[in-house]
């Protein structure tokens, strides 16, 4: 198993290099009876798409996805769904110095010390253009959670390298380029980009997503917990070092007669546990944090060493993202959505209750 | 799959609750020729025991294990590693008044909306009481990576509650029950301690884990990368909100500039990273960081309902720990140990390269 | 994955050896509200087990089954199913003289290739004693499909060495020891074991299963077709050298004018396909049919080498039976039980249809 | 996990249906380094394809692979390989007259009870045609095995319907559109098809798979051995209702002295085992044996119901191949390929012994 694919029941396997022919996924094991059409995940794939504003990678990939099979007649069948994302704007000449050195906090180094094999071309398979399939495959499991049980996925960036951004409105959250829940704030984030920009340095992110709507008992402990499968797909994802449930890292320094959320007839009268307890889902919205590191591909130079293992510097021109976290945000629900469906299936697999 | 496994060549089967006969595990995927006896999985057993200072449990658990299979003359034989440790101090009595009601923040009320079952005999599965097979595995894995690759893991508790614990010395962390590598702030962990005792409330803690002398190379990119599968062994551990790597959340407010460690002749010069680029291992010492929220039962009264849904007030008077944070660097440790050796055998069957 | 678990949503891991001190196994996957007591389980267990007639082995194994965990109150809660059967009847020493040789048509000599350990005490891992936690766990498999499908899985001998048996009744079966459907032939079947025991000779034997009751739709496509992972359940029981479904290997011969099941308003008007078409289950009774090779352990002197490659004579003195054959019937049972009660979990969860 | 990846470490998932836009599959775990093209694929999938004589199916496949992924400047890079097949010839119109009827012996009625759909495009995803992408992945296993360890595995048709076909010699294999290793007897075998045609029936075939140079070592006992891994492979695919290992169901008459193969100082001295004891292999050649049942889609009328459940008259005029065995030999041997490097990464993962 070397690592490709994710979910146990919902199974996605994601394939291809941000450089070769083409990049994509097989979706197994989503239900028959699903409509579904190129159009619903075009609309997501279109969310995380390069090129849309200028504080993004400028690097343009139409992203068309091709529905290979496992649809018939405008509905799922039940059999694998391939899907399939042609790579059209390969301009590998831009990596060319990049051959025989490592970008500092770069996977190319990794790469090249786990395979043996120096790919150049735009960092091959560590691309975060690789997001795309994951991104495709989260627009099935989003959709068919709506449908099947009612769980609205949606997430937003609460923190751009040191501005925090309070919350304000999920409406604020699609009128700008960095999904941020505050329309007001957002003039000061599109100048600290454009002066981070300037310098060739880029900057980290915080990232929220939520799910409501999804019932209790979701997740299979002890190890299989909700969110160990959550955490384990968010940590998945390029640039995040840092994965938190409901008030996460806050949680160190509460007492117990704060953080565990009381119960009424009514329901919880808190949500500091995120919407897990011991694995399974409570029946709570679910909240999950993230935390994006800044890009390392930069224009500023920097000491590494080349594949002789000599000193060199070296300065990123490629056409690179300053900050990841702003694409980051339908990536993750994408990501939640695939996790919370393959835990849907695998609940009602093993117990099959009214959920 | 319902989860009660972890790793992929490197498999651990867990069983058992708290009060039934008894807790163990399997592990499947050992190599044969590793020397392995009681003695070796026991001293790590006895690290997370219960009942071993004033300010955890009281709960007393020999935690004696017996190896079932899987060793012969000394040594692993290459076949599943059976493991058996019997509960004796049951004690059933104590939770008599939990069986109808549900403790705010605890699994209790997850499990029965899951099962359809209320086992009340000390949170039954979801009791901490099942990290012990974790640990067992642990040891085993342990010695494993020592042995092939002379990669040594430890841990240490670095905030307790609102006090952070600075760190001193590797050498203060065996001289006290809270794991703090700082010998000269224990008087002042201990007198927090007893406050909260005597409030008959809890509290939380943050826990660091390291590995040194990995070699680059291991983690399956791109889900299963390693510090995506540290990640769900850690999130899968009970009580844990959060789980970060090298600087974790504070990657968020840092440039690239600053957060890319640099590399020369000799090696990295930072290790922001915390030892994972790209999901593959980069040589450097790995860096966990894990948040653990208070213990939810307390001895302070808390709204609840019954199983009829009506209000109730919860107070909790079994034994418990007061911060499960005091134990849990061992089985932090274990949890770690486990997923890079079953990496250690994912990169050696599917690369098999001299690592 | 070393290959010890079997089975994806209802999954069973078996550990042990034939002569450490214990064997058992752990049901990951049961789902809640299944009524299950030891006695359950031992009424299966003693039907395999050894001693019973002077036409197998005469090594006493009582084979008591403890359920150490995932029963509460007499019913599943769905976490893991601890099960432990303690070895008794050890009596190494009359495999002493094995310790450096190998017996022709044992695996004695690969698992020494393999491993790298020679583990002298009975055959160790590979001997057939390890089918008793299979029986156990088919045990748990067997009960649940009866209740939620009316599932009934029955089998016989249908061949003992060169005596076809023909089936005259399923009454006949539990009546003698060899479960042959066919009262009027059992005293030839003794006759003939009784001169290959004074030959010190073992014969084969064919065994067939059946599934009756089960609906049409289980199995998963295109790899994991239900027949394929029967004939990977049955191919992995000792001895087993060829599995067949319906017509098997006669269907060689046959035309498709002959062998495709009609259909008609009250169902098949044959079945020949044995309950399964394109890997799918029809609805048809499942049929199976397993050829068992004759135990390779036995009393006349064979040629073989010893570790060091010197060729020696070999005669195996233990006890062990001259048909493994004899005692196959409910190992295929259980082993049946296991996949199908998997295909029933992973059919609700992938398609979850009323079935 | 619904069933359309084959193998742990090296995994092959496949997707596709018969008349959709394309199929494919995405190989896991190739380990870097292997020299590859797409003329390498091609060779094999050229020995599966359609059209090539009288005696198969008429359609015509051109079956061109492209590699979307996973290789770089002509060698595999250690990332998932892409495999694109795209459909050409779909002409739906043959099936228009069977999209409210079942054909009797065929998939369609199953598929139609397990995912309520009801695709009449050519089998949809029951298709035989879906062997293509399991023989592209194959073409990349036999390639890897025989550069790492000098596999070599071929096969051929022992039997076409009542005619047993004795082997002469491997090199009469290739030429003739049977897989018949005997020259001399494909006229009676063309003699044979002809009929059959004229007649608008089908008939079943013996296909025979050897390996040979593999080491002694592979398999993973106890449910994951050698042999059982193989029958689940051979009995997923289409058509096939036996396998069997070595001397196959024949030693069901046999005694151990004469079925237990002895061993010399040059090694065993006979094969009834077929190269695996206990479930690894021995260093002999492994020897497969499988039985194809006759094509269920014949010209002749036969008895069947519409989905209304009315009794109604089906005959078959698509293009079929009246003996789905004379097409299955390369297909067998893909598998077996598939199977046998998944085990040889296992085994290196797990025992990283000198094999």
């Amino acid at each position: 198993m070397s690592g490709n694919t994710l979910g146990t029941l919902f199974r996605v396997t994601n394939f291809g290099e941000s450089h070769g022919p083409a990049i994509g996924a097989v979706i197994d094991g989503c239900p028959p009876g699903l409509a579904l059409s190129e159009a619903d995940i075009q609309a997501e794939l279109d969310r995380r798409r390069p090129g849309t504003s200028r504080h993004v990678t400028q690097r343009r990939e139409p992203d068309t996805v091709e529905i290979l099979s496992g649809v018939f007649e405008g509905a799922t069948t039940g059999t694998p769904i391939g899907l399939l994302i042609r790579n059209t704007d390969a301009r590998s000449k831009d990596y060319g110095n990049l051959v025989d050195t490592f970008r500092p906090g770069h996977a190319d180094y990794t790469y090249w010390k786990k395979y043996g094999v120096r790919d150049p071309r735009g960092g091959g398979r560590s691309s975060a253009r690789l997001t795309a399939p994951t991104v495709a495959a989260g627009a099935v499991a989003r959709k068919w959670l709506m449908q099947e049980y009612g769980v609205r996925i949606r997430g937003y960036m609460s923190q751009l390298g040191p501005i925090p951004i309070p919350f304000v409105s999920w409406d604020d959250v699609q009128g700008n380029p960095f999904y941020a829940p505050n329309a007001g704030i957002v003039p000061e984030l599109e100048a600290f980009m454009d002066q981070l920009r300037h310098d060739g340095d880029s900057i980290g992110a915080r990232i929220e997503v939520t799910a409501e709507g999804l019932p209790a008992g979701w997740g299979e402990p002890i190890y299989d917990r909700l969110d160990a499968d959550i955490a384990h797909a968010m940590m998945g994802l390029n640039a995040v070092k840092g994965v938190s449930i409901g008030s996460g890292f806050d949680c160190v320094a509460m007492r117990g007669s704060e953080h565990g959320d009381e119960i009424g007839p009514d329901g919880f009268m808190g949500n500091h546990a995120g919407g897990v307890l011991g694995g399974i889902s409570s029946g709570q919205p679910l909240r999950v944090s993230l935390a994006i590191k800044p890009t390392s591909s930069i224009r500023i130079e920097r000491r590494s060493v080349n594949r002789a293992n000599e000193p060199v510097m070296v300065q990123t021109l490629g056409r690179h993202d300053p900050c990841v976290g702003i694409r980051a945000t339908p990536i993750a629900e994408a990501l939640l959505a695939i996790v919370l469906m393959d835990h849907a299936l695998r609940h009602r697999g093993h117990v099959n209750r009214a959920v």
